[in-house]
């Protein structure tokens, strides 16, 4: 008898990584959702625990000792005891898509009281373009309940490949220690019904709790950093991710959006533990996001990987004076990491190439630089092709050319 | 026996401008929250009908002959059969904030189908700061359901002053008119319960029909530009001054808010007509928008007059290849708009006063300024005082000194 169920999209070009210390119990109220999904599952912690994985999931887990076995030498630049574990699961996928999640996310309800599939969100948020040059204020373009209104150029409508995803969470908010304490019985019951790209050339926190990128877009800066054990920090991995992303989605002018869809943030997590974790982040952060707001990356920075190299000498040079040992550390674990996804990611590391000007200079794509919005692309044209989106039309580069229709 | 109704907010430094060419009936439905305020109606078309004011409004009206004797000479800046002549209103008021809404704008209902006081929520927007620095994922992090989130920098959250509430609109959504042909049977029914900044150096449509701002710190950007009768474009008004102020709010480091609250736009204009009125706009805001995206101001612009004249000189040496006539015409108008703004505002344009750098680098606001953020706000500090934020301290510039609390 054939199955009645609908086949889950893009189920074969996604994984689920969810990094794991406690138990995987959370996972049966998301069993409609991710069932028909991979998951990859980080164990942190002591390797000797098992963890039980609840039936009929098809998985693959690596404990501490795998990733040592995997990566070796390299396996330092993985965290431990923190979640910032979870980007060794970025590393070892082999999709296009990457959705994370904690272990203490359960399933929201819209205000209509629906179980929200957040995950179907994630993709929906992924595979549409993204709108990075100029807001939209009904939000999302590309849904079916709104459009551009009146006075967005129709040269930007067409949009720009999405590379993340971020998604929120409703119960529990995401906030630091001190908010937490002066803040403890708030709770975020506020359900916003949109989706937006973050501008060009803005910083954003990202929480990666709820989250989801394209792997082969961005996966190579999707790096948690050193965190927990062994590190002066905590808690900041996904940060620090969020930061290093979106300097590079920038550069190529990828999309990352915000908004929908909401998880039930069911764990609050204890303060006081969280501000000895976070309390040096909190004082560094004052001169990080500066220091991202400030990073541009030369024209040669062709790949991601290149950017994020690029980006390790940055941090040597700029940041290295808040904790010597430290960013000292970050910034050699960073081309580690690189080093690492170029290991285990040599095809996919190709699938964002460098584009030699001279061919790219009689192409259509470069026909396209023409148009009078070609200040904004000017930073992408002729530096990467993202070939797998060629066959996307929805997604490609498209730039009006106005005169076309001139008389 | 003394009225037992609540006093308004604000009600003695706000006014509504409304821009009318056809009745006032409209003027019933928002009776409960606009009847404490003063309302200054601008009169389009002939001036020879009378308009009738329902009954226990408190107002001021204006038609073509009173803005003739009025402005003289100057009075070519004001639009004639466009709703542009609004900012006739925003020239002759003597408030520190104005509210201006369209004849078609209704109250909306929220989604437990209260009515939206719209007025309030915009007063709520002004008064409180805005974020244009980075961005909270939680979105108004002033509202007492929100805050910000872990990895918002400490020494942003005091925020900035707010300058514009953009607000948005149920039912008929504000869509181009071939946008409109094309989603002929579309309505906005999504209710986005979110109020955000658009970060500096991002810019946006802005749309008249629902829309507040602070008279005293940017009313002289708010100026609606050459429309409608003798003029080879319409309904470009707000997208016009939308524009201006942004880069202007920038400069300063103002904050611009879009999103909550809503009205309900009842008419959705005959995209045939529009389409003649705006053709020429949607050709021309492909070569506009990154005009405005490349504006950058000297730092000799210390008012908001100041940074106007200089537009005007920008858009004469950039935009006027795109029809020489209308934008030679515009240009001027600008002036003249500046002028008429002196000339009828000479103490509110004191209030945004240039500071001699010597005096203020012994100030404690300079002081200030060495704090690590300082970069975000070099463009601001020893450039302008703003006289009447010093008393209201939620929305001083304010940037928390680390090194304080340093061992």
């Amino acid at each position: 008898m054939p199955s009645t169920k609908a086949v889950a999209p893009l189920k074969d070009e996604l994984d689920i990584v969810i990094p794991i210390i406690r138990n995987l119990d959370f996972l049966e109220m998301w069993r409609p959702f991710f069932e028909q999904y991979h998951l990859i599952i980080v164990q942190d912690g002591d390797p000797s625990k098992t963890i039980h994985v609840p039936e009929g999931f098809d998985y693959e887990l690596y404990n501490r000792n795998d990733i040592n076995r995997i990566l070796g030498s390299k396996a330092s630049c993985i965290s431990f005891k923190d979640s910032a574990c979870r980007c060794f699961g970025f590393l070892v996928s082999k999709k296009k898509y990457i959705f994370t999640i904690d272990d203490d996310c359960l399933v929201a309800k819209d205000p209509s009281g629906k179980d929200i599939n957040a995950l179907t969100q994630h993709i929906q948020n992924l595979i549409t373009p993204a709108i990075p040059f100029y807001f939209n204020t009904m939000y999302d373009p590309y849904g079916e309940d709104a459009d551009f209104v009146r006075g967005y150029p129709l040269s930007l409508r067409e949009g720009t490949p999405t590379a993340v995803s971020h998604g929120l969470w409703l119960n529990y908010p995401d906030y630091d220690a001190p908010t937490k304490l002066a803040r403890p019985l708030q709770r975020n019951t506020r359900y916003v019904d949109a989706v937006q790209t973050i501008p060009k050339g803005n910083l954003f926190p990202m929480c990666g709790m709820n989250l989801a990128f394209d792997r082969e877009l961005i996966g190579a800066a999707m790096y948690f950093g050193l965190m927990g054990d062994g590190q002066p920090i905590g808690s900041y991995g996904d940060l620090w991710a969020g930061w290093c992303t979106k300097v590079i989605a920038d550069h190529f002018c990828l999309g990352v959006k915000t908004g929908l869809p909401y998880i039930m943030h069911s764990r609050a997590g204890n303060p006081f533990v969280n501000m000895k974790k976070e309390y040096r982040g909190m004082f560094w952060q004052e001169e990080i996001v500066p220091f991202f707001h400030s990073v541009v990356f030369p024209r040669e920075c062709t790949t991601v990987q290149k950017c994020y190299i690029e980006l390790s000498k940055m941090v040597k040079e700029k940041l290295v004076h808040l904790d010597p040992p430290y960013f000292q550390n970050l910034a050699d674990a960073m081309v580690t990491w690189i080093e690492a996804w170029d290991e285990l990611n040599s095809a996919a590391a190709a699938a964002v190439a460098p584009v030699d000007n001279k061919d790219a200079s009689s192409s259509a794509d470069t026909q396209e630089s023409e148009s009078w919005y070609s200040n904004y692309i000017e930073s992408c044209l002729g530096r990467i092709r993202i070939d797998n989106l060629s066959k996307r039309n929805s997604q490609r580069f498209h730039y009006t050319k106005l005169n076309q229709y001139d008389e």
